[in-house]
């Protein structure tokens, strides 16, 4: 088998895991050096692949590389830039793998969702027509955890873990408070299209810590009414109550939630998030005073309580697809494959990229419970082994010690390219 | 010396660290049994005294009472109930008192801010000119840290660690993105009066980390074109920033720059947070793409990522408290006293109510940079101990197994008394 580089890029938002992907296929590629030679990164992503911006891996000490299993956030940098269909852009596909070419890659590590897996099939479909045959292995990545046929995605187990203890925090907090303040404490997380990580907050609250929480899915229609009365009883029994929205939620007209036509002195168009929205709406309806909190960018990179089921799943993607490369496959994606939930056991699979690409998996309407509310027994059996286990990062003077790599660019060998 | 009870009460906002105070309290005073014998908690904090409405912590174990130490929020309620001046309500102080007669109560433990330390100066006097002596500690707790003559107050190095973290982690996400998305993270810290929280911000950048950081200072009036030239000489430098906003910035006007007077589709007067309005601001004067979040009661709750420094220094004040009691104090606060920086070193100090009460200490101007944006080389050294360590609380099913304790009742033995 003839030495090889490989071209590893990040794609789409970052997680607090995806470098713990870099480091299962930095650190495999390294134990198998007569087959793969250099690990090239794309800086920002697949545009340094697209600009021959390219990182050259070997400048990073072992040090540097074990360090990325503890650091959140994309180490190499990465974009928001989706491919268009071949036959719209053919152009930037055949770029890509002149840039392939040029610099003797033959292994294409795609660390990503839904549209990456896209790429990824194609530049492998392609480089087989033009005869520079590239073998591209997606390695799964999404906070969202919409990818098909793996059990869940690397990233998610995370921020599900991040959203759960935060919320059982909160709620704490609230209880505490209910006598004579706040009541009702509003959460907004991430979830456009899926309420995969509103459902984690649903978490917060089990057998031994009871906590009152309503769940805002994006998949259930908002009706005003009918939560104003689950807040309300809620409130009743308990004093008080947590309510976790995903940034998705639909009002009857179709149109998000968030998007309440806010206006500014100035008369201008204001885009709030939607927790605020809905803490109005708890004031308007209910007259419960209220808070309300934005988690945003905090819950998909907070590493310092990032789930160890997903560090080491996030890891293991990252090295079974170096393998499934050394075993000659193209276009697949490893896979997260469950044995069993209680006790927890999972294996390594592989999945045929045809079969992931456009692909989106929503959560199974029994996830959640029949007043739209809540998470089901079948939701939490499912959640619950993702967020096991603890795996800190080390510290240095009081905050995470995290890495910062030094991102050497590689020459360019080739004419300049616009995006 | 006579056995007599004690009363704990717990007040104003909570905090990640306050029933570690509350731990320390029971479990010093549980060593004492031959002088102080029933510890009582004030259900939801004074209210509980007033109404009569006390719990008896000789029902919980001592394994319950241990994992207060590590139990974020208030173990038995806490409330914003401030009494008013002796002069416009003896009635309550005086209700107070018969309540701790009733219940041979000689030792009254205060956990709070400035208010409480003044509800527990005047009870002291009181007691004492009506002839029940009741010895009157205040435990300091705030995450404001605005509490006199102690260096620093248990709860805001919790906070303090939190946003140092939480920016840490959010500005590595959005280097990441930078390139093709988010550019300028915005993220809104508590501090309506003083900017301690905000400048607890400033350390997610070090000498090892470099960061791009923008703070908001309630100190410091808002300056719109001044604020939009340093964001955009950042970005321009870095490709990307991060801005901590403090909930009290305030507009040239004197009104907070969250009051922007945003109207909803209806006309109704709508109040948002002031990292939306901060967010908006850059994107209007520079069309850059930006994120913003809300930590609210999250960072405040955050027990999961909690200072040691803070957790140890928390329940040393409420030991302290007992301590003193036991030496025959009265109106007095532990407080905790710097003897140095670096290497760090603190010892408990005590004061006498009568100089805490009603003083609010802000923080000196010379935490500011001159440009008003950063803080200094003396504010980092001033808040760098106070993140030191780790204090992670045990977790079970992945989540931290907080303790939610019985809080049975002590029978009344008064008659009803209306708030």
């Amino acid at each position: 088998m003839a030495t090889k580089n490989a071209f590893y890029a990040q794609s789409g938002g970052v997680t607090a895991v995806i470098n713990s992907s870099a480091c299962g296929v930095i650190e495999t590629a390294r134990k198998h050096s007569s087959e793969i030679g250099t690990v090239f990164a794309g800086r920002n992503g697949i545009i340094g692949a697209l600009t021959e911006d390219l990182i050259d891996t070997t400048q990073e000490s072992d040090t540097a590389i074990a360090a990325l299993r503890h650091t959140p956030s994309g180490a190499f940098g990465s974009c928001r830039y989706k491919l268009k269909s071949l036959e719209q852009n053919r152009r930037e596909y055949e770029r890509l793998i002149e840039v392939f070419k040029a610099h003797d890659i033959g292994y294409f590590f795609y660390n990503g969702g839904g549209d990456s897996a896209d790429t990824c099939l194609k530049v492998s479909q392609l480089s087989e027509k033009i005869g520079v045959p590239i073998q591209a292995i997606h390695v799964p990545k999404t906070v969202d955890n919409d990818l098909p046929i793996t059990d869940n995605c690397p990233g998610f187990g995370s921020v599900a873990k991040y959203i759960a203890v935060s919320t059982r925090e909160a709620s704490f907090d609230v209880r505490s408070m209910a006598k004579t303040s706040t009541k009702v404490f509003v959460l907004e997380v991430m979830g456009r299209h899926a309420g995969w990580i509103a459902a984690a907050g649903g978490l917060a609250s089990d057998a031994n810590t009871k906590i009152p929480i309503v769940i805002l899915f994006p998949e259930v229609v908002f009706d005003r009414d009918r939560f104003l009365a689950k807040v309300d009883s809620l409130v009743k029994e308990f004093g008080y109550c947590s309510v976790v929205v995903s940034e998705g939620v639909k009002s009857p007209d179709g149109k998000f939630l968030a998007d309440q036509g806010l206006k500014d002195a100035f008369g201008h168009a204001q885009l709030g998030g939607v927790a605020p929205v809905v803490a109005d709406i708890v004031r308007e309806g209910l007259g419960l005073k209220y808070h309300w909190g934005v988690a945003d960018y905090l819950q998909r990179a907070a590493r310092h309580i990032a789930s160890k089921t997903d560090v080491e799943q996030a890891y293991a993607m990252g090295k079974a697809a170096v393998e499934l490369a050394l075993a000659g496959k193209n276009s697949v994606m490893p896979t997260i494959v469950r044995k069993s939930s209680q006790p927890y056991a999972w294996e390594v699979g592989a999945a045929a990229l045809a079969d992931v690409a456009n692909v989106e998996k929503m959560m199974p309407k029994d996830f959640i419970s029949d007043d739209g509310f809540e998470i089901t027994k079948g939701c939490r059996e499912y959640l619950t082994p993702l967020i096991q286990g603890e795996d800190y990062p080390p510290y240095k003077d009081g905050l995470p010690d995290y890495v910062t790599l030094k991102n050497v660019a590689v020459e360019k060998k080739l004419p300049e390219f616009k995006l």
